[in-house]
C-alpha cells in the first residue's frame, strides 16, 4: 500500500527574502522538488495589508520555488501553498517552515498501529465577491475541507488537528463587480476592523471548516450569526483571506494510522487570553512529555513546531477584572506579541507560528485561542 | 516592644481618577490617616512622560489622599510616597495598591520568629543635576537605602527583597543651572532612550540600591560603568525618575522576625524575556504553594500582589534565536505588555504591577528582569 | 431693539486642566457668568476615545465653569456648551475659545447694515439608538439647527457659516437597549472607522445640517445614503458624538445685520487634501484683506479664529498621484495633523481648531474639507 | 568645448519594486546605461531603519539597473548614486527621479550666459569609526564636495543649491573596531535619537559641506560644536547615513553658465516649520513666475521637482505658541508627513522629496528646513 510520509522543517530567516535555510534543506536532500508541499511562516514587518517585509518575502519565496522546482513563477501556486503571516512582534522569530509530504509503498500492515502526521490540500470552488462572508463562503469551504480530508487519507473528524485555509476577501474592484449584477457584498469596510469584509471572510472560512468537520451541525449557520453567535465557532480552523484570490484554499493537518511518518499533530484550546493551561494541552495531545506539570526540558527537543492565534477577546475583561487592551493604539501589534509570549513561555523557544491581532473570531472560543503542536515521535 | 504591621491592598481603578476603592477601604476601617504610607499603582495611558492618564490620577490621588489625610495637597508627599507606573498595555489591570504600616505594642518574645513583611521609607540628600546618572547619585540613593532599611528595622540585605526608588532626572532647566556652574551633566537627552538622562538616573538609582545591599561592591562603580557595565546590577530595585524631584526616595520592603504583619514577601528574577519559571520562583520564594511544578490553585488566594519590570533585553536574541523587539515601531509598549503577559500566565490574575519598556538596566540581570510577590502567611 | 453681541476669546493651554487663560478673562470682565455661551477647544492627548488628556480637560473645565456660575457641576451643561476636540499632533497649539453672548438694547435703526456675528444654540428631541446614523437623527438634527438659527436671529441659510453639532453615539447599553425592542441598529462596530457607528452618528448629523440649511434635498435623504452617496454634504457642518448623549446640542455660527458684534465669520471648502487656496477663501469670505494673493500680513491681527476639519480622503489619489495616507499606520493622527499644517501655513499661526483624522465625511466634500474663520470687524 | 547636459525625470512608483517608470524611460531613450548618475526616491514603508519597503526597492532597482547597465549587481554602485529615503507618510507620492548626465560637444561660446543644472559626485576617503561625528568626517566630506564641485564644473559655492551626502554611521562591529583600538566613539546609542550615533553622522556630515562652501569657517568647527551649536548649519546639504558604507559620497547639484542643460536649480530655507513662504522662496529662486504673490498655475508645468528637508524643531515653540510636536508618540512620521504638506501645498503636487522625522539638525537653520527646486528653463 502507499503510505504519506510527512516531514516539517523550521527554518530561521535573517531578513524577510532570506532563503538561506531553504536551501540548506534542498541541498541535504530534505526538502525535494516533488515532496514540497507548503511553506508556511512568519515574516518579519509590519503585519497590515501594505506590509512589504510579508510580501517581499512571498516574491523572494516564489523565486526561489520556482527555480527549485524548475517551473515558471507563476505555475508555483499550484504546487506549493504558501502561507506567510506578517508581523513578529515581541518575541515571534521570523521563520519559515518547509512541509513535505513523500508518498512510500509501504507492506500491508506493517504500521504499527500508531497515529502518525498526514497533510491534504485542496481547492474550493470559485467564491464570489457577494458569497465572501456568507453562507456560499461556509459552504464552499466546508466542501474543500472534506476534499483535502480525503487528500490527507481522514476519515474522522477527531483526527483532524489542524485546518489552514485561504480565501478570497472583498476589493474596491470586486464589490463593484458584485453590485453591477445587483448583489449586495457583507460590508463595504475593506479592512480586518469589527466589520470589515476581511474580518467576516476569515470568519465564514472557519464557520466552514467547523461545518465541516461536525464542530457545528449546518442548522445552526446562516449569514447573519457570522461575526454575531460567537459560540459557533472551530478549534482546528486558522484562517486568512485576501483580495487577490478567487478562490479557497485549504490545508488540513491530522494524525492517521496509515502514515509513515515520524511527526505526530495535536491541540487544544486557550480558555482565555492568559491561560497557559491551554497551550501546554496542545503539547500533551501532540504527545509531548510531562514532568511536574511542566514540558519536560529534556522532551522538548522532540517539539517540531507549534501553531497559535492569538485573536483579542471581544470582551475588556479577563477572569473578573478589567484590561485595556481593546483600547491600545497598537492593540493589533500588542494581540499578536501577547500570543507570541504565552507560547514561547511554555515551550521555551521563540520559533512558533503565531498569527493573530485581530478582534473576535470563530477561530477558537470567545476569549480563547486555538494551538496546535508537531512534535516527532518517540 | 513596638512591632510594625504592614497590609497591601490591592484597588482595580476604573479610571485613572478613581479613588472608589480606597474610600472603600477608608469606610472599612483598613486604611487609616495615619497608617497609609504609599500608594503604588499603574495608570492607564500613553505610559510617555505626558501622559495624561497617570498625571491626572496624581492629581485626583494627592487630592483624594489631603482630604483623607486632612491636610493641604502641598503636604501630602510628606506623610504618603505615590509610585505611578504609567501604561498598561495588554493584560495589565490598573490599579492602586495601598500600603499601610502600623506600629503595635506586642509583648517581647511574643513573635513566632517567622518573618514577615516590613517597609522603611527615607529620604536622600538633594542630589545636584551634575550628580544624575553618576556616582553622586548612586552614593546618595545607597546612603537613603541604608536609611530605609533601619526605618524597616531591616540589618541583613538577604531580607530585603524590593527596594522601590524615585530619584530627579534632568531638565532644560536643571542641565542650564549645571552648566552655568561649569559643570557638566551625563547627557543632554531627555528621554528614556539608550542615551537618555531619565535612563541614567534611573540605572544610577539601581546601582545605588545594589551598592547599599553589597550586590555589587563600591570598588567596582564608577561613573563611566552606568549604562555601560551590565553585569553590575541590583535584584530587588525598580527606580523611576522624574525631572522636578529635587533629592530622592526610597521604599524598602523585606522580612523581618519583629514583624507583627500577616504577609511575606520573597523574589526573583527572570533569566531572559520568556522565563516563566523565573515568575514562579518569584512566587515560590515569598511562600506560596506549588503542586506539579505549578502555583497550586487553591493557595493562589493567599497571593496579595506582584511587582515586576520589564525591561527590554538589549540583544536581539533569546535563546539563540533572533526576535525583533528592539525593532518594533512600539517596542515600548510592547515590552511593557510583554511583561505583563509572563506574569498573569502564571498569577492566573491580571492585576499586577509591571512596569517597564525601557531597554537595558542594571535594574535585573542582563536580558532578565526583577519579581517580587507579597503573600498572605498561612 | 435688543441686539446680540457674540465675542470670541482664544487661550492657549499649558496643559489640558489649564483654566488659567479663562480666569484671566474672567478677572478681566470679558467672559461674565450670564454671557458665556460655549467653550470650544483642541485638547493635548491620543484624540481617541479614551483620551485621558481630553477627559481630564473635561472634568477641569466643568469644575471651573460651575465655581464661574455658581452652580453644580451637574447644571453646567444647561448654560455652556462644551465642545472639545482631542488630540493636537503636529502643529496645532492645545486652546480653548470662550464664546460669549450678551443682549445689548440699542435704538432701532442704529446698526450699519454690516452684517456681523451672531450665535445661536438649540438641544433636538431624545435620538433612540435606533435612530442614530438614520433618517431619525437626520431629522432631528435639521429641526434643532432650524430652532438655532431661530435663536441666532438667522433666517437665511446663506448667512449660516458653521454649525457645530453634538449627537449621541451607540454604546453596548444602548444596542441592547434597542435589540430588546426588535429594533436594528445601524452598526455593532462602535469605533469611529469605515462602518464604525460613531461616524454613522457623525455623518447622519452633518446630513441633518445639510437638510437644515437646503443644501441637500430632503428627497435624496434616506437611511441607505449615509456614509454610501459622498455627494450629498454639507459646507458648514462639524459634528462629533458620543455614547453618553441621548439628545443632539446644535450651536449656529453666523451673520446678520442686526447683531451689535464687533466680529463676523466666513467659511469655504478645500477641494482636496493640499488646497491651501480653500483655506485661503475661508480667509476671505470672513473680509480679511489679501495682497499678493495672500492675507495681508498686516491684517492678520484682525483674525480671531480658524475652525477647520481634517477629513481624510477616501480615494489614494490627490490631483492624480497616489500617496498612501489611507494605509499610514497612524493615519488617524497623520490626517489630523496634515489640516493642522495645511491652516497654520496659510494663516501664519499654531492656535488653529482643526479636528479630523476619521476617513470620509459628509462634513465637505469629496475629499475636501470645511475651514471657517472668525475676523474682528474693521 | 564639453558641455554637460542634466536631466530629471521623475516616476511615481505603484510598489517599493516597481521599475515599470525606469524602464519606459530607458526605452523611450531617455535614460541611457552611460548617462544614469543617480536614482533619488521616495519609499513607502515605515521610514525605520528596518523599512523593508526601502530594502527590497533597494534590492529591486539595484537588479534593475545593473541589468540596465549589463554589469553585475556588486558594480552597480560605481555607475550610480542611490539615494532612497524611506516613509512616505501623508501626502508624499512614493517615486523615483532618475538623474542623467551626458556630455556634449559644444562650440566655444554657443552657450546663452544663462546659468543650468550641473551635478558632479566624488567619493570620500574611508571614514573611520571614530571619526564619525566628528572633525574627521567633517574634512573628508568637505573635501569630497570640493572634489564634486570640482567634477561638476563649479567653483563658486553660490552656485551651489544642493548637496546630497551619505555617509557611514555606526555599527555594533564598527563601534567594537573602534574600541579595541582603543579609541572612542561619539555615541553607543545607534539610532537617529538625540544622540543617536546615526544624527551625529548625518550632522557631521552637514557640516562638511558647510565647510567646503564657506558657510561655516573651520575656525569655528569642531567636534564639541556638533549637535550642540545650532547656529552652525548649512543650506543646501541634506545627509543620510547607513551603517554598512566605509567612506562618503557626495553628489553636489548648482547652476553653471558652462552648462547645456534644458534646467536650472534652486533653493532657499524655511524660518520656521510652518513657513510656506521659505518653500515659495524657493520655487522663485530655480527662476519659476509667481502671478499675485503665488506660483503662477500656468507656469508650474515648468518645475520639474523638489527637494526638501522636514526637520523637527527642537523647541516646542512656534511663533510663541507652544505645540505638541516633540513630545507626539509618532513625530518622527507626523514630522515627515508636515514638511511633505507643506510643500505639497505650494507645489500643487505629491511627488515631492522629502525626508526628515529626526529632531534637530545642522541641515538648514535652527527650527527651518532646506527646501531646493529644480525648474525647466523658460
Amino acid at each position: 500500500m502507499k503510505a504519506q510520509r510527512v516531514d516539517m522543517f523550521v527554518c530561521p530567516s535573517a531578513t524577510p527574502a532570506d532563503t538561506s535555510g531553504l536551501q540548506a534543506l534542498a541541498d541535504a536532500g530534505k526538502i525535494k522538488p516533488d515532496t514540497l508541499v507548503a511553506l508556511v511562516g512568519k515574516t518579519e514587518g509590519t503585519g497590515a495589508h501594505d506590509d512589504w517585509g510579508r510580501v517581499w518575502a512571498d516574491v523572494a519565496l516564489r523565486d526561489w520555488t520556482a527555480k527549485f522546482l524548475g517551473i515558471p513563477v507563476g505555475e508555483v501556486a499550484k504546487h506549493v501553498i504558501f502561507v506567510l503571516s506578517g508581523g513578529c512582534p515581541g518575541v515571534i522569530t521570523p521563520h519559515i517552515a518547509a512541509v513535505t509530504r513523500e508518498w512510500l509503498d509501504v507492506p500491508d500492515g506493517s504500521q504499527d498501529g500508531e497515529k502518525r502526521l498526514v497533510v491534504g490540500r485542496a481547492g474550493s470552488d470559485a467564491i464570489t465577491p457577494e458569497e465572501v462572508g456568507r453562507m456560499g463562503q461556509i459552504r464552499k469551504v466546508a466542501d474543500a475541507t472534506h476534499k483535502a480530508m480525503a487528500d490527507a487519507g481522514l476519515t474522522d473528524p477527531k483526527d483532524v488537528h489542524l485546518v489552514m485555509v485561504k480565501v478570497p476577501g472583498l476589493t474596491t474592484a470586486s464589490i463593484a463587480d458584485a453590485e453591477s449584477r445587483h448583489k449586495t457584498v457583507v460590508s463595504h469596510d475593506l479592512t480586518f476592523g469589527p466589520e470589515g469584509a476581511g474580518a467576516y471572510a476569515n470568519d465564514a472560512a472557519a464557520l466552514g471548516v467547523a461545518m465541516a468537520l461536525g464542530e457545528v451541525p449546518e442548522s445552526k449557520l446562516a449569514d447573519d450569526v457570522v461575526r454575531r453567535d460567537w459560540d459557533l465557532y472551530s478549534e482546528v480552523a486558522m484562517t486568512s483571506s485576501g483580495g487577490e484570490k478567487r478562490h479557497g484554499e485549504v490545508v488540513v493537518f491530522g494524525n492517521s494510522t496509515s502514515s509513515a511518518s515520524a511527526l505526530q499533530i495535536g491541540h487544544a484550546v486557550t480558555r482565555d487570553f492568559i491561560d497557559a493551561a491551554g497551550v501546554r494541552q496542545a503539547l500533551r495531545s501532540a504527545g509531548l512529555r510531562f514532568k511536574d506539570g511542566l514540558p519536560d526540558e529534556a522532551d522538548l527537543s522532540r517539539l517540531v513546531h507549534v501553531f497559535a492565534k492569538s485573536v483579542i477577546p471581544g470582551s475588556d475583561q479577563v477572569r473578573g477584572q478589567r484590561i485595556t487592551l481593546l483600547d491600545d493604539a497598537d492593540a493589533y501589534q500588542i494581540g499578536k506579541a501577547l500570543g507570541g509570549m504565552l507560547v514561547a513561555s511554555v515551550t521555551g523557544r521563540t520559533t512558533n507560528y503565531v498569527s493573530g491581532g485581530e478582534r473576535n473570531s470563530h477561530q477558537g472560543p470567545p476569549g480563547g485561542n486555538i494551538v496546535a503542536a508537531v512534535v516527532r515521535a518517540n
